[in-house]
């Protein structure tokens, strides 16, 4: 029964009065909820995308949603030390995003040049589905945010991009440099990857340069001697 | 070497100049920076703790990291059907941190009468050493977000808390009641546990319950048949 809220005003009737205009709102976000409860139980796939990066215990691979809310911690906790002013609110939400297209895409291992030559257009395309199951205002917020992160041209996708480099530089560290000796990867070129850290922030890059010198020069990441 | 800037003012030298009180203003820096680092790398134990859900394609039990990281993807999206105006970031940063403490106090099944007695002790000691890492401000900090979210008394609490509990009924549903079938949980049950999602959201629990009793109805959720 739809009843008019105008006709019975100050009636103090305890039931819902639905007006044309409320039930189409109504409708309309039911409509929106069920477009996002899809778009929930579709993300849960990133759960299963591994990385090459370990556990810190060395007793599995890492999967990109924990690896995200890894991130997303990381954020919270240091952006005293981001060189320039950095939106926290915003920094978070582009890290729980920024990976959410390798449910199609896949995880592309930085240091495999072969493998990131077609990685932005399969992750374009990954984009367009998955974003595309939301409402389309949100599927503009979201993809937004992946598109900001992607082209690391502004304060905060700059500090988002450095949390996601050093999260890997801290698991290697803690492993003996696991994926590292893995792929045979250089300290030269661990260097070389890693060193946009300090766009984000010089104090973090500094300290993780030293960490890794040392775990080099101690012997305890090999450099790329030891292989599979 | 530690110049003054008061002494050389105005010429130009691009080496950093230190006056004593930037001196010990960086080593404060550095020191809450290695804290922070050591928090970090302690929370990626957080990925071994598993729930009893199971991934929506029933491969493997959820682990506690990859679940916080669906809740704050689910708050990012969901916020418009929250019954009372919450802060979105605060929401987030809750969810983020809400099961951290189970690094030393595990997992407690939602449906476990018995492990529920001492959940509250465990917890408390688990978060006064875990947040303890930190420095003593972001201890704090965190402390409070995750006090708050226990104590379900704020708009923001409330409607994290709905999330938390809304999550699970979803995977259930999409792997036929894995959870509940597993340990014989009832409709009853389903219901009773999960309708204070409604104190957040009355929609959402709206659509939920629903959904809940459709599953049963059809027999997709065997009510407390099928057992280990």
């Amino acid at each position: 029964m739809i009843l008019r809220a105008t006709l019975i005003p100050h009636c103090g009737l305890s039931v819902a009065l639905e007006s044309p205009h409320s039930t189409l709102l109504a409708s309309t976000a039911m409509e929106r909820l069920e477009r996002q409860l899809e778009f929930i139980v579709e993300i849960d796939r990133l759960k299963t995308i591994l990385r090459r990066t370990v556990l810190t215990d060395g007793s599995r691979q890492e999967n990109t949603a924990e690896h995200s809310w890894h991130l997303a911690m990381m954020a919270l906790l240091l952006t005293e030390h981001a060189d320039s002013e950095v939106n926290l609110a915003r920094v978070i939400q582009m890290l729980l995003v920024h990976d959410i297209v390798e449910i199609d895409a896949g995880d592309t291992f930085c240091y495999d040049a072969e493998a990131n030559l077609d990685k932005a257009d399969r992750e374009q395309r990954a984009a367009d589905r998955i974003f595309g199951l939301l409402p389309a205002d949100q599927e503009v917020e979201l993809r937004a945010l992946w598109d900001e992160f992607e082209k690391r041209d502004t304060a905060d996708s700059r500090f988002a991009n450095a949390i996601d480099r050093m999260q890997p530089v801290l698991q290697n560290l803690a492993t003996s440099g696991h994926s590292w000796r893995l792929h045979k990867i250089t300290k030269a070129q661990v260097l070389e990857r890693n060193s946009p850290i300090g766009d984000g922030s010089k104090s973090i890059w500094s300290v993780l340069e030293q960490r890794i010198e040392e775990a080099f020069a101690k012997g305890l990441v090999v450099d790329g001697q030891l292989g599979e």
